[in-house]
């Protein structure tokens, strides 16, 4: 446990989120935009103040061996600097979800109910040394009308605390309050267990990084998480697959971007069709570097494939690796997929239209494709135009994220005078 | 800890009841309907089983000191039953929420987009002696494609093994898998905990009962929860309220059925109207046997209330007392909501169309209303048809609960050989 006046200071954090949060709900559309633009501007001309920051925690993760991939994430420079105004400028232009009316009616009592759009109130954010969500998550609470308390890790300690001030002086710049964004990272570890049980101040809680994080953030808080997580995608190719169509969305969803989490991880070939598509699919994805890890039976007939372990069919390998599995049929695939997908995307290519709709209704994936690449699981592509992330649970959201998924709702009735018989 | 065959042999209804819910998922409405009409009549004619159980249930109660109060919710009878199979026939005309389309759109690439409705799989439902919500829960989820694994209380562990048996028997009659409906009762308090840890079992927990079992589920489980709250509900007399309208809705919204989540439980009142308000309207409540709990300026006008603590500002009553406090205005009523609401319905008197706009856009429950009584914050007044619940939390359902909120979402994307560029 941390010292009383510590533990006095993050609960002061919270109780200003939450005191913000009530003005920032009212906050005309017009004045969030302007706040988004201040913050874009201040991030664009802060360079001064962020990067020594920025400096001083690559300087601390060297000296404490954190992995270089990981101080990539960690980098700030000036062009990923103008990235990331951009990027906030790009949420000004998307609809406020707030005051949205989701549905409505007017009962047989003249009673008139309304269901609008309204913020959360406090979103909080757990996530790893990357100061770009710190930005990111910011100006998509500001647009939803929701404060935010982010708890960014320490190895982005120093470069977290120079944002939060300039997003401070943004908000406040334009009227907005200054404690509707809050960094929790100089509480450490405990500030996060915190967060994960401080129901009542904090809404709903969104763990972004590892899967590692996310499970702990899953398990641990009481306050409500909405859970991005882990993709073990998968492609089955039946058995009516068109060669070159199989060849191009299994090599796009592997190959283009391999390291995100929807990107396939898993080839699935119907045996009827296998000797017809997997030597030429399995070449076109070693050309671009794929390494195949294949049961026996794609073996034989790619005997350049490793052979595949059991923890392969589980595993998000997040790198030009594919595990490969021949199936007898539809059945065996789907069995395959709900016994090892995290649900995330799944995707068939078929030419056959009962197929095509029982691989639809039947893969319980928050999203299920037919012909096309995994790859289209995504905000941007289904034209959200954010990246919120994309939820793996059930409950409140499934599959891309929106602004409107970072809203709550509420029931407006309006009457006069009535009272129940 | 159970010993192992117990442990195992809970694990093994989990396993049951979520291969169940892969088939019941696909069900056509017509099938489901007719396993609901199977339900209604097997609880119709099976009183020869069902209240033997039920008095065995009772008699255990009243050996175990059970209160007058709970042994009468656990209590059945004929007329309760033709209840029950009535209220299981109403949910067959609702509509089947499952395969509704909830939006969807055609990107510029020709990939076609349909985010629709599924079931979320498994619901678990943890709740007190009131075997009437065994057949309640059973039947909303079957109508919306779900499995269930109920935990109904020891105390009506006999009447709730022969009504699961009886479901269990009407499903199959119909050729759904009769494993789509469990019962944990005989797990006791392990099985409630191992429930509310089952990830990967169980989609979602539904609690209902006291505040207590329902702030224990939610703090417990690891599972993801949907809150169905207390409710310390308020009602504001704004300095414009008509008489009449203010004396109807306070005395429906608190005597009409006190002891519901949706019954008034504190009025306010704006000061500059106390006294031509507070004297007619606290006179009419006690005409219909409310106490009255008072601050120190409405006892001024109405000597006859008995002074307020400061915990009634927090306490839910469910009986026909009422705390009455005089404020200075809409800000300190806005104020004193903000702090002791527990955000499910606030209600105000107005004649004042900005004091509306105000209440209506300032006060964060799941219902806000002008000039309408509490009680209507229901989900059959609402036109839902039928009672999951009221929601209290912000993720995923708020306020009434109709059959869509047993229901997740999934993406659907229809192409013809998109890759991403």
């Amino acid at each position: 446990m941390p010292d009383t006046s510590t533990t006095l200071s993050l609960v002061d954090k919270l109780d200003a989120a939450r005191t913000a949060s009530i003005a920032l709900a009212q906050a005309p559309t017009a004045q969030k935009n302007a706040g988004l633009e201040a913050i874009a501007a201040a991030v664009e001309s802060g360079a001064a103040s962020i990067l020594p920051a920025n400096e001083l925690d690559l300087a601390n993760g060297r000296e404490n061996g954190l992995s270089t991939g990981l101080q990539d994430r960690l980098r700030l420079d000036e062009a990923r600097l103008a990235g990331l105004a951009a990027a906030t400028r790009e949420i000004i232009a998307l609809p406020d979800p707030v005051g949205g009316v989701v549905r409505g009616s007017t009962l047989p009592n003249g009673l008139q109910l309304t269901q609008v759009r309204v913020p959360f109130g406090v979103v909080g954010a757990i996530y790893e040394a990357r100061p770009n969500v710190t930005i990111d998550i910011a100006a998509l609470a500001l647009k939803s009308g929701n404060a935010v308390v982010l708890r960014g890790g320490s190895a982005a300690e120093n470069t977290n605390r120079v944002l939060v001030e300039l997003i401070q002086g943004a908000l406040a710049s334009v009227g907005l309050p200054a404690d509707a964004v809050q960094t929790i990272d100089e509480f450490g570890r405990e500030g996060a267990t915190q967060l994960m049980g401080a129901r009542g101040y904090v809404d709903v809680l969104i763990p972004r990084g590892s899967a590692q994080l996310i499970d702990t953030v899953v398990r641990e808080s009481k306050v409500p998480v909405i859970e991005t997580g882990a993709g073990v995608v998968h492609l089955f190719l039946d058995r009516s697959a068109d060669l070159d169509m199989a060849t191009a969305i299994a090599v796009n969803s592997k190959v283009q971007r391999p390291s995100v989490c929807n990107a396939l991880e898993t080839l699935l070939v119907d045996a009827d069709a296998a000797e017809r598509l997997l030597p030429p699919v399995l070449a076109a994805l070693a050309d671009n570097g794929v390494t195949i890890h294949a049961d026996e039976r794609t073996r034989q007939l790619y005997p350049d494939a490793v052979p595949a372990t059991d923890d392969d069919w589980a595993t998000e390998h997040m790198s030009l690796d594919l595990s490969v599995k021949v199936v007898e049929g539809l059945d065996e695939a789907l069995e395959h997929i709900r016994r090892y997908s995290t649900h995330h995307t799944e995707s068939i290519v078929t030419d056959d239209i009962r197929t095509a709709n029982r691989f639809l209704a039947e893969v319980d994936s928050a999203v299920v494709m037919v012909n096309a690449a995994t790859r289209f699981t995504d905000g941007g592509e289904f034209g959200f135009g954010a990246e919120v992330g994309i939820s793996t649970q059930k409950l409140h959201a499934r599959g891309p994220m929106g602004l409107p998924e970072l809203t709550s709702t509420k029931w407006i009735v309006r009457g006069d005078g009535q009272v129940r018989g």
